[in-house]
């Protein structure tokens, strides 16, 4: 048959710094990429099953989850396709159509995806205005007791941890006091926290967690995790009538293949970076020091900085791309030239980066190659 | 943190020859290790995302799945997770929970998981007798009739192209042509069949193909292809209304990592050897004859085999079990000293195997061998 050539390679991300908050925590250890090689072909981890994928012992998935439910504090884990496949797994089995949600003003797209594949109805809680635009414990007790004052029932409340537009930490565990006097279940969303910061799924009063192997626990994707406590284990893994093994919300196996291996791989190395994660946030907000003394480059979300994820609005950059030939490329190519990539080709007026994993010296680098792009069109030569 | 020892290695099952049905379709070309290894890292293949996966155009995932589309004859192609996940979305937007589907005897249990998911009553078709286990269109005719005459209505009907007990290819365009007259849509399972036989969609008279990469089309899992007929696109793939590119049913996007970039890669490949699908089926008859010598060994299913899944019921290892000192696992040990693997430990009364993509000597080989591990025991040295 006649293909078209589908451009499968990878050189460019791999080999400069990319600042892509979406790729700075799935970077595989050299464990992973072993652990890839082993189990490359097709149903490689199924080679001794006896019907369920959570039980298999070669290679060992059923300790695996034993140490990931662990290792983030939960009574059982599962493996997921992504994060939100997590989301949609909770709420397909709690809710019905037409039931009410309450979920964050900075809940990831996949958040109101899942949930309209469901019929759910979203009651937003909102953020704070710009320059911040927090969450707070404050606003979900107004939403929920205007909800319940309302007569409203609510079947679940979904919290997002850190969120992908800010990078802003929501306090979880003073909102899941708040839910639980009502005896709501909260859903956590920890796609872009699990694997990059500790999470103790107790400590911070959530009944379910979802976490993101691709985004952040150095995992080839997809791969996501789904934690529980033991009360909810019973209606989210109900058992199929007809094949009494197989869990039915998880289509009795998810993770077939080679992205379960990699996290397998990865959880030793994930346990030990999750350790150094007040070294990540000191440098993430070094180098927003750093950016923002480029005039025309401010922070925007919460200050200082809890998490890796930065969003900067850069009107210095957008001027420049207003008088530049290259228009809004400007950016992308002048950082290419500095072997930088991660942000979006044409984007100038604002930009979400990330510095996690990089060493101090390659963050120093970064932030200086900023600033010699701002320089060079204040004064050009 | 402290961890379990995984047992990350799979030298057993990638070094000897493997006879396992579910693993000989997704053995990796070098092409798809290549794009493996490109595309590794996490959330690789999302580098140039502008909203939609299957739109992405580096990789070039837009041109592969018009290209895959032509390659099983849909109007539209998607890449979902695996086979199941597949025939969950469809049922899932063509099936309100109650409603009534119409099934084969021989359905994957994924197809039951995936109804019950979405809480429906499954009808099923039943299956002759020992030993053929035949499905035929006159069975469909007759369980459809029976249901209309009841005024029953049914909302969707699946047919198993190749099932996975027997191996037996159901005669999709007769089902088809059947279910047509009522105007109910029909779901052709081919996980068994996409990317080992050709599959034109619209001469089989499917509504909806699903199929699997790491079952059958060279692919590293977990991932699989949803084809459809556009005049269903509508609803399967229908947008959300807060974010006007998602499609709801695939989440927003489902494949976003490396098996994507396997499945690619090895298109070329796998459009190639489906053209040779009679040099396969031809080498599994050949099989069948030489293990049929083997007193004691009947070929169970539709004969002559029109797949390369076989199920043998085997007196003669069940005879010799019963009197070896390492019971039903000396099957198993004695393939394993031959450095043949894939037949389950213990099992010796029955067993499936598939010769698929082994060269003729080795095929030769590997029925010698039984014939040998028979022999011994017949006239014990």
């Amino acid at each position: 048959m006649e293909c078209q050539d589908y451009s499968l390679s990878r050189n460019t991300e791999r080999d400069n710094l990319n600042l892509n908050p979406l790729q700075r925590g799935g970077v595989l250890p050299k464990e992973a990429r072993k652990a890839l090689y082993e189990f490359s072909d097709g149903y490689s981890v199924c080679d001794y099953c006896a019907g369920r994928l959570d039980q298999i012992s070669k290679p060992q998935i059923h300790g695996f989850l034993d140490d990931l439910a662990s290792f983030i504090n939960v009574d059982h884990a599962r493996t997921v396709h992504g994060a939100r496949e997590g989301k949609f797994a909770v709420m397909h089995s709690l809710c019905k159509p037409g039931d009410t949600i309450l979920i964050d003003g900075n809940a990831h797209y996949t958040t109101h995806i899942a949930a309209e594949r469901c019929g759910l109805n979203m009651v937003e809680v909102p953020h704070t205005d710009h320059p911040e635009f927090k969450i707070t414990p404050e606003s979900y007790q107004e939403v929920l007791d205007n909800q319940l004052d309302r007569g409203g029932e609510i079947s679940l409340v979904l919290l997002t941890h850190v969120d992908g537009n800010y990078g802003n930490l929501t306090d979880s565990s003073a909102v899941g006091k708040i839910i639980h006097k009502t005896g709501i279940p909260l859903l956590l969303n920890c796609a872009y926290s699990m694997g990059r910061m500790p999470i103790d799924a107790k400590a911070l009063n959530a009944d379910f967690v979802v976490g993101s192997g691709h985004k952040s626990m150095a995992a080839s994707g997809p791969i996501g995790v789904l934690g529980m406590k033991d009360e909810w284990a019973d209606l989210v893994l109900k058992k199929s009538l007809r094949h009494a093994v197989k869990e039915i919300e998880m289509l009795g196996c998810t993770s077939r293949g080679a992205p379960v291996a990699t996290l397998m791989a990865s959880l030793p190395y994930v346990g030990e970076r999750v350790e150094k994660w007040d070294v990540e946030v000191q440098k993430t907000r070094d180098f927003v020091d750093k950016m923002e003394k480029i005039e025309g480059v401010k922070q925007l979300g919460v200050k200082p900085k809890e998490h890796d994820l930065v969003r900067f609005e850069t009107p210095v950059f957008d001027r420049i791309a207003q008088d530049h030939p290259r228009r809004g490329f400007f950016l992308y190519e002048e950082l290419k030239k500095k072997k930088i990539v991660g942000i979006k080709r044409g984007q100038t007026r604002w930009f979400k980066c990330s510095v996690y994993g990089f060493s101090e010296d390659q963050m120093n680098y970064i932030a200086e190659s900023f600033k010699e792009i701002a320089g060079k069109y204040k004064n050009p030569s």
